[in-house]
């Protein structure tokens, strides 16, 4: 009986541990993948605008502007990826996002505002000019990943 | 008028054939990806309200309404990412896609209105009885799933 009841432990015990242990990973490598996805899909509605601004591709208003609602709605989904535990694993983060959480919070909310203020700009806008000292503005993502993407 | 016809004909071709000759290994897999992305992204933000019609996990208002302001404004992304020629790769998209693609391109649009809807209907709403029947009407996305995805 003794016998019986140790065994049954240890099976719940490691049968507890793996659970926990596997989910958390699964929860880790999901919120990874989703914050990736983000970032992956803001650089493709980005670099056109770039290119736009950069003359490497013609200004359409409306392409334009498109855009500038894309990166404005993604910029406000990435950060719920950036779960505690997910400095490890496949990602590029840099562990000081977590040390430095509020600075990182107030960087990533600081791209929402300025690229929700470009999809503003971008809908009435008609020339390059107009939208190009914001997209410039917008552009703050860059020293984001300076600091915290490796 | 048939001469019209013709040169319309014509320029449609050669349209698509830029097009498609244009479309690159890079582009191509660039594009795969940004699609995929975007689904990936659609899920994570649809399971989660999923989980809250299920009842596994609290209704909460503002959440949900979340939820839905995102996948109202991804759904409208992914299209761009079915470029001629990306139906080889790696992809779970069927060939058809591109043989049938009024009836794929209807199914996405949609489902963009749906999901535009349940954003509607989520923004106000305080109960989870006023968003199930719209949520229900969301989950399109399963029907082109069965008959495009592998």
């Amino acid at each position: 009986m003794n016998k019986l009841i140790k065994v049954s432990l240890a099976g719940v015990l490691s049968f507890g541990i793996s659970m926990a242990a596997s989910a958390d990973d699964d929860e880790i490598e999901e919120a990874i993948e989703y914050r990736q996805a983000g970032m992956e899909m803001i650089a493709w509605n980005f670099g056109r605008m770039a290119a736009m601004v950069k003359g490497k591709m013609p200004y359409e208003a409306a392409e334009f502007a498109k855009r500038a609602e894309n990166v404005a709605a993604l910029s406000k989904m990435s950060l719920e990826g950036y779960i505690l535990g997910s400095d490890e694993g496949d990602t590029d983060a840099k562990a000081k996002i977590w040390t430095n959480w509020a600075d990182f919070k107030a960087k990533m909310v600081e791209f929402e505002n300025q690229a929700v203020q470009l999809a503003d700009v971008a809908k009435t806008a008609t020339t390059l000019e107009e939208v190009k000292p914001q997209f410039k503005n917008t552009a703050v993502c860059k020293g984001c990943h300076k600091k915290y993407k490796k």
